[in-house]
């Protein structure tokens, strides 16, 4: 047995267990795995201090040392996060649907969990505990493979969970921690299909497209979003530039940060200066083509590029069209099916633009950054899926299970 | 453009416009084709016997010359087949849940077509009317691509659909048939991800490996059933041996047939040479280990490869157990997650093997054949997914739409 297969081995051989769990259990370790990180909070805090000063002395950025560190504050919101998840209802045995059949088959719909989840990610530390609650309330174990970064910052995570799940008699091994950083465990992870059910990478563009090439075990797509917003000819200007400001600068490295609008012609002389003086008070840039350069002087040239482009930085593009057909035809050609607004008081555009752009979430007169597990009320997030199979948009618990036929018989057989 | 790419980019423009339609259309259009079919069936014959005089000539076995024929009475099968497509409730525009958020944003889940499906299939030519038609009733456009030896009878058929449809005035791209069966074209199909949404293989264990291999599109896997029953310790022989006979007899090539026999060795005395003489009377070869080889002279010996093994033909494994905890062992270990039952008379036994077996369907005292779409009352039958993500077990028409969610709002920004 390779490394990767042994630990594939064991993370199913504790999903098997944790699939007997009942709630109270399930809840129980995790309020355990709370209070351990709270309490061992210096462990973790010098565990990520040898991390944070590898980065530094090979030059990471200031932006990204930041996300590496590990505070007191950052613990408590990851022990809080884990509770909030326990305080969730669980969505495991519950019989979706359950009819008899005319020879007398009783056959029922349950929800169960997936088994293994593989999760591989980038360099914030905090997605060690918040994967691991997620997937452990849903009776899921989970192989988590970080970055080399924060490797000690997690490795500690995942010693302090897994003590404490085993104090509580508990399987520690629904939460492993692949040790060896190298590619060749994370190439191997991706073809581990005998023992890994789903992959999730949650990380940067490169991350996601390098899972969905290589990977035969069954993957979730997350996270990269070149959202648009469209100015409709009967837009209220006055409701358009606040949810534009909203959807490009509250935060600008998220993926459900607005990064091009589209103008309807006969509503661009009024709205681009608007736009443009809200955006450029917010040091925002503007790319345009041609013809929108025309209407105000602080617009710079795109390229063809620009359309495509998920900027996840304080620039954005603006496009010119001449109706709602070629908007929706833009967009449905640039976009990463992420998040997309209309920005309209006409009832037949609202309507016509929520079934005919291909999205995961499309709004009428509302910011993008509403994607998002929490702000839908999930109570929970393990990622937005720009997928069409299983999940699409923001995933709660309910993305991290399946269902099972169960059939109750009586000694039927086929005719 | 390459030749896929093209293919590609017409079937998501006819995607596009499949989404536009109401019932009414794709019900109409539904019915046109079938009408078409039955019409035209000469045109069908004449292209059918081009395939057949081909795979008389190359030496094709004739039970797989058999499955690639086209007679009157198949082609009414087909025309009934869309018929009764028709007739199903239609999924699309359902909204699943819409709730309002305590900022006033309502937030619904919709749902839609997947978009674009691609279909890989061998030798039976019917698979291009039903694939067809069930895509078309769930407003997806399909690109089938279906194996060399069938190719004149599947481009009459698509043609056949794609006149009747152009004649409707519908979108005639909803249906693409791949003309070039070189693995070059299967392969860039695997790779489409910028025009195909889903791709679903239909056929044998090696074209399911190929695809979840090498694509790169999200796929379902279908198929391939390594189906068991387990023979408790209270067992009623009496239920279990027509059970079983139907399970491994009544088909013998098909994925929910059963392959192997767990017997718990309380029960082995018993039920053994009760289930050798009605499977020897069929003609079933039996293979099990030395400690089942002496209860029946008539079991020859198995090896380790055996227990991993779909035959698809008249031979079964037998294997005996000491405890329920070690059939549910074995079973979890060799089984391909689809189909498998217990017979029993034991509440607890029942319930924990519905619970720990790990499959798409878990039955107690019923032939595994059931696990058929059309015996669990879908209605339809787009194939049988063995995997955990998006759909799990028989998939009907619910199988071939996703979600979107849909967000209205009046000017609402994230604080």
């Amino acid at each position: 047995m390779t490394y990767m297969e042994e630990i594939g081995a064991r993370a199913q051989k504790a999903s098997r267990l944790m699939n007997k769990l009942g709630q109270r259990d399930k809840n129980r370790g995790l309020i355990a795995c709370a209070e351990a990180l709270v309490k061992q909070q210096d462990r973790l805090i010098a565990a990520n201090e040898e991390d944070i000063r590898r980065a530094k002395e090979s030059g990471m950025k200031p932006s990204l040392v930041d996300r590496l560190m590990i505070t007191p504050e950052r613990i408590a919101g990851m022990a809080e996060g884990i509770r909030q998840v326990a305080l969730l209802e669980d969505p495991i045995g519950e019989m979706i649907s359950m009819k008899v059949r005319p020879n007398g088959l009783e056959i029922g719909q349950k929800r169960v969990p997936l088994g293994v989840i593989g999760i591989i990610y980038e360099s914030r530390p905090n997605v060690t505990a918040d994967a691991f609650a997620l997937c452990f309330k849903t009776g899921n174990a989970t192989i988590l493979r970080g970055g080399k970064d924060a490797i000690h910052s997690n490795k500690e995570i995942a010693d302090v969970i897994r003590e404490s799940l085993e104090a509580g008699k508990l399987p520690s091994d629904s939460i492993i921690l692949v040790e060896d950083t190298s590619h060749e465990t994370a190439a191997e992870m991706m073809r581990l299909n005998r023992y890994i059910d789903v992959l999730i990478p949650r990380g940067g563009a490169g991350l996601i497209h390098t899972v969905l090439e290589n990977s035969t075990v069954p993957a979730i797509e997350t996270g990269t979003g070149n959202c648009h917003i469209y100015i409709d000819e009967s837009a209220d200007i006055n409701m358009a530039v606040p949810i534009i400001v909203n959807a490009k600068t509250q935060r600008l490295g998220v993926c459900n940060a607005c990064e091009s609008l589209v103008v309807h012609s006969a509503a661009a002389a009024e709205a681009v200066p608007a736009v443009c003086d809200a955006l450029s008070a917010k040091g925002v840039e503007i790319r345009g083509d041609a013809r929108v350069q025309s209407l105000d002087r602080r617009i710079v040239p795109a390229s063809e590029e620009d359309w495509g482009k998920e900027y996840l930085d304080a620039i954005i593009s603006l496009k010119i069209v001449d109706s709602l057909d070629e908007a929706i035809e833009h967009i449905n050609r640039y976009n990463t099916k992420h998040s997309e607004s209309i920005i309209t008081r006409d009832y037949e555009s609202a309507l016509r633009f929520q079934n005919e752009i291909d999205a995961a979430a499309v709004y009428v007169n509302a910011s993008t950054r509403f994607t998002d597990g929490f702000e839908f009320g999930f109570g929970a997030e393990i990622g937005i899926s720009t997928q069409k199979l299983h999940a699409r948009g923001p995933m709660g618990l309910l993305a991290l299970t399946t269902t099972k036929y169960v059939i109750n018989g009586h000694g039927q057989v086929r005719e």
